[in-house]
C-alpha cells in the first residue's frame, strides 16, 4: 500500500517510537501515583516529556503541557474552558469540526456572538478581515495553523497581534503544524496552542495535549483522581492536573516522547523541507493532468503543509480515492474532511475532495505512482 | 521489584496485548476515515473490540460500547451528560473522586439534590439505605462495583432493583471489577457501566470505555470530527459517535482488544478464583500480625477484590509504603486513595492507609515477603 493520507494519522512512526511504548507497556506504573519504582517510572517519562515537548515548541513552562488523548480533546477543553455566556469569539471558515461544533454548541447554549472570517475561493483567510471583525469586544479567536484540507498555513503571527491589540486570547489548533514545520508559540505568540500526537509528531494514537500560556485560566473539562489534594471537592487548581483528571496514558506518552526526540534530530526544519520538497513536486506533476483541479494556495511552497487536495473533473471524490485505492493500492482520503465551511467556500460541498498528504517517509516512487494513477483515471 | 499495585494499574501486561499494539502501530490507519486498507484495518480492530467487550461484558449492543481514553472520562460524560438542573442524584460514601467530583460539580453549578448512603467502619454500605434514600423523584444512582480502597464488592443486583423500582438510572463505575470478576451486566441491570482498560482487563493506558444500555440518552461530551455527517452541526446522535469526538486511539484498542481474548481464555471466573485465593493467603497471615489492622469486609472471600488494604500501628501510610519500597522492594500503594468519604467513614483520614493490589500474575512468593516485610515493619 502506498499511504497518501498522513494529515489523517502518520502510518510509517519511527522504531523508536514503538519500542518507547513497548518498554512503557512493560515497565511503567500509573503516574503520580504514589512513589514505588514502577510509578515513578511512569512519572518520570511523562515529566521529561513535558519539559521535551515545551522545548520544542518554544514554550517556557512544561507545567503547563497538559496532557490529552487527541487534539479534539484539546480543543474541547479550552473552548469550553475559556469561553462563557455573550462572548465574542471570531474563527474562521478553515475550521476542522472539532473546533465549529464545539463553538456552534457554545452558541446555542450559551448564547456567544460568533462571528467567522470567511475564506476565499483558494481557502486563503484576508488578514485585513481578522482587522474588521475582531474587536475590544472580542474574548477569544480560534483559529487553525494549517488547514487540513487545502493546506494552507495561516499567518498566525499576524493573527496574534490583531487579537492581543484587541484583547482577545488567541488559542491555535494545530493539528496539522505539530511536527511538520517549526513552531514557535512564543514567536506566534500563541496563548494555546493545541495539538496531536498521531499525526506530524509520529506519536501513537491516544496522545496529545494543550500548551496554556501563564495566566490562562481555563475551567476544568473533567474531573477525577488527581492523585493528590484527595480531600479537595474540586479539581486542583494547578496545571498540569487541573486539566487531566485520571490516569494518564503514559504508555502512548512514552511513544510521543520517543517521537519527539527522533524529530528534533532529525530537525524539524529539515522535515519540512522535505516535504516542502515532495509537495511540489506531486502539486507540478498533477497540475499538467487535464481535468484535475488543485484547491488550496499555492504561491508559497515553503508555506505549504505537504497536504494537496484536488478533483479529477466532475468524479466524485469518494470514487476517485476508491479507484486510487482499488486499483492502485493507494491510500488517500475523501469526502468532505469534517471541514464544512471551507468545503462551501470552495465550491466543492457536493463533490468533497481528494487528499493526498505526505510525510517525512513519503517516497517520489510513491508520489510517482500517484501521479500516474490519476493521468489514468482523468483520461 | 514485588508489584503489588495492580488496583492502580496492572504492570504484567499478557505478551499478546503488547504484541497488538505494535502490529496496530505498523498497520493501522485513521478508524471510520475514509476507505483504504490502513483505515479499514483501524476500523475493522475498533469494531471487533467492541463486539468482543459486549459479549464480555453480556451486553447486546455493540454500537453502543463507547471508547473513551480511561474511565474517569467515562464516568464525566455519563454523570454530566445525565444529570440535569435540580435532580435528585444518589451515590456513596464509596465513590472515588472520578464519581464524586463531578458530582459536586453538579451540586454547585446545577442544584442537583445530592444525597449520599453511608458506609460504615468496615467500608459497608446497607442495602436498606439505598431503600430510604432512593425515591421517585430520584433521576440516577451512580455507585462503584467494588471499592478501590477496601476491595468490597457491591450489591448491584439489588441497587438496581430499588433504583429501577424508583424509575431512576443505575451508573456503576466498574473500574475495580472489570476483567478481575465476572461481570454480566444485564443480570445485574446496569444501565451505564464505566470500564477502564488499564487495571483488570491487563491493556494499555489510554482505553476504556463505557456500555450505554439502548434508550439511555446522554448528551455529547467532546464534540468534533466524526468522519460522517460533516454538515451537521451538532455532534451525530447515533451511538458510538455520538459520544467518540476525534481520532480514537486504534493502537491501544488494539490491545484492550488482545486482552479481553486472553482473559477470555482462561476464563475471568479463573482469574477471580486465583485472585481471591491470593487475597485470602495474604489477608490470613497478615491478619496475624500484631499491630496490623485491615480495612473492609472479608466475610465472603468469593465476593472480594483482590485488595487488601491497611495500617501497621500508627505509623503514617506513606511511611510503611516507602519502606517497603526502598527495603523490599515491594510497590504498593498508601495515602487516600481519592476516596476521601470512604477515609473518613473507616477513620483513616490522617493516616490514610497502605493498599496491596494483586493481579493474576502474582505469585505465592511475592506475598511471603511482603508478608515477611510486614512482620518487621510492625515489629
Amino acid at each position: 500500500m502506498i499511504y497518501l493520507d498522513n494529515a489523517a494519522t502518520t502510518l510509517i512512526k519511527p522504531d523508536s517510537v514503538i519500542e518507547a511504548v513497548v518498554s512503557a507497556m512493560k515497565t511503567q506504573g500509573n503516574a503520580s501515583r504514589g512513589a514505588h519504582g514502577a510509578t515513578l517510572t511512569a512519572s518520570r517519562t511523562v515529566y521529561d516529556a513535558r519539559v521535551k515537548i515545551a522545548k520544542f515548541f518554544n514554550f517556557d513552562k512544561p507545567s503547563n503541557v497538559v496532557f490529552t488523548c487527541n487534539s479534539t480533546e484539546a480543543l474541547n477543553i479550552v473552548i469550553s474552558g475559556l469561553i462563557n455566556d455573550g462572548d465574542h469569539v471570531v474563527s474562521t471558515d478553515t475550521e476542522h469540526n472539532s473546533v465549529l461544533r464545539p463553538l456552534y454548541h457554545l452558541r446555542d447554549t450559551k448564547n456567544i456572538d460568533l462571528q467567522f472570517v470567511k475564506a476565499n475561493e483558494k481557502g486563503i483567510l484576508c488578514i485585513s478581515d481578522f482587522e474588521k471583525i475582531i474587536s475590544k469586544k472580542t474574548k477569544v479567536v480560534v483559529v487553525n495553523h494549517i488547514s487540513n484540507l487545502t493546506g494552507n498555513v495561516n499567518d498566525i503571527k499576524k493573527i496574534s497581534d490583531i487579537a492581543h491589540d484587541a484583547g482577545a486570547v488567541l488559542i491555535v489548533d494545530g493539528s496539522q503544524s505539530a511536527g511538520t514545520m517549526n513552531v514557535d508559540v512564543k514567536a506566534l505568540g500563541i496563548d494555546v496552542y493545541c495539538f496531536t500526537g498521531h499525526k506530524g509528531l509520529f506519536g501513537p494514537q491516544g496522545t496529545g495535549g494543550l500548551l496554556v500560556r501563564d495566566g490562562i485560566e481555563i475551567e476544568p473539562f473533567k474531573r477525577g483522581g488527581s492523585g493528590v489534594q484527595t480531600y479537595n471537592e474540586d479539581q486542583p487548581k494547578e496545571y498540569p492536573t487541573r486539566l487531566e483528571a485520571g490516569t494518564l496514558n503514559s504508555h502512548g506518552i512514552a511513544g510521543l516522547s520517543a517521537a519527539i526526540d527522533f524529530i528534533s534530530e532529525v530537525g524539524v526544519i529539515n522535515i519540512h523541507k522535505k516535504e516542502v520538497e515532495l509537495t511540489k513536486y506531486f502539486y507540478d506533476a498533477v497540475m499538467k493532468i487535464d481535468g484535475v483541479k488543485v484547491y488550496g494556495d499555492f504561491s508559497d511552497f515553503d508555506n505549504h503543509a505537504a497536504i494537496v487536495s484536488l478533483n479529477v473533473k466532475d468524479y466524485d471524490s469518494g470514487e476517485v480515492a476508491d479507484a486510487l485505492s482499488n486499483d492502485y493500492g493507494i491510500a488517500t482520503r475523501s469526502g468532505a474532511h469534517c471541514v464544512p465551511r471551507l468545503h462551501i467556500a470552495l465550491g466543492t460541498k457536493n463533490q468533497g475532495a481528494v487528499r493526498f498528504s505526505f510525510s517525512y517517509f513519503t517516497t517520489y516512487e510513491e508520489l510517482d505512482v500517484a501521479i500516474g494513477a490519476l493521468k489514468e483515471i482523468a483520461s
